[in-house]
């Protein structure tokens, strides 16, 4: 079968993440059967997207305007400022709702193994915000992860002196999730950091 | 967050099978940051798909030629037709390399439930292919279903008299499944369908 334009499609639906081989096929013959309620919305979509989003000089967020919506929003907490790794941690904490603050968004964390020392993430951004004074508290939303907070750590001793409070997100068991099931580290860091009740 | 744009492409990303909205967050997220790599093309693919990919007015195959590619080719066997039920499932037979025949896509199975009688499939127009002579055997390759056997009953008995031969797939044993882990349908029709060894 020389289906070229098929072919090409599927190799392409394939790489996007959380599609392999099989499922990008099914989703071809999918977009190919609901040409008109999906093939083309989603082609106007990806050219829209393509034109439109830019990343926000201010924090690193994707937005249709620079800055951001959450840079230019008069009703967010200016003095609140919350670092995270990737755009999608963003995404979330928004989700949440319960964050009212500003971002910054790292692009990633450092990492020995990898080769991505300070340079190649957005610190000295970060540094230069901070500097800029005006922030109250800087908050570490990295993973719990090794990476993640090895980054934590080294942005911790880069901003003393500049910002008055540098906190981090608290540790401990998920909302919803079972002791038997918490790995030892979780399970002795929630013990740690365990909390009156009255 | 009015990112009106990339919400829109996450809706679209999260209507393809496979992908939920969590996931469809990510592929976004790769999309954008992939732009020329991945947005950009798979755009082009969607147009070039859009545009070029019909259905084949002789087996209901999608390709970008009508007759497709399958039917066109000389090489294969004029003689032989195998029902399917879906594209994919054809695509499945040619993965195999094992069919040198011509297909026919019914387009689904008959459903009661679902309302879905001879007229909704593209059986009158296999009929026609098989009234027209020079078909030695028709194969129901339809799925093990019981909506699946239904519709080769049904094909079965509207081409009596038409096709010298109508065969199904064999039932058995999957090539590399252990017993143990069968359904006993599939053991109890393996045992039935033995075959001498010599």
């Amino acid at each position: 079968m020389a289906v070229s334009d098929l072919d090409r499609l599927i190799l392409l639906l394939a790489k996007l993440p959380g599609l392999g081989p099989r499922s990008a096929r099914r989703a071809a013959l999918q977009l190919i059967k609901r040409r008109e309620a999906l093939l083309e919305p989603l082609a106007a979509a990806l050219a829209a997207a393509a034109q439109n989003v830019r990343v926000c000089s201010i924090c690193g967020n994707l937005d249709t305007i620079d800055p951001c919506g959450i840079c230019a929003d008069p009703r967010r907490d200016r003095a609140l400022l919350c670092v995270v790794e990737d755009v999608a941690d963003v995404w979330a904490l928004e989700r949440s709702g319960a964050y009212r603050g500003l971002y910054h968004v790292l692009g990633g964390t450092l990492s020995a193994l990898d080769g991505r020392g300070p340079e190649e993430l957005r610190i000295a951004p970060l540094i230069a915000r901070a500097g800029a004074g005006g922030i109250a508290e800087v908050i570490l939303a990295t993973s719990a992860t090794v990476e993640g907070q090895t980054t934590a750590h080294y942005i911790a001793d880069r901003l003393a002196g500049l910002a008055p409070s540098v906190t981090r997100l608290a540790h401990g068991v998920p909302v919803g999730g079972e002791l038997d099931y918490l790995d030892d580290g979780t399970l002795s860091t929630a013990l740690k950091a365990r909390r009156a009740v009255r």
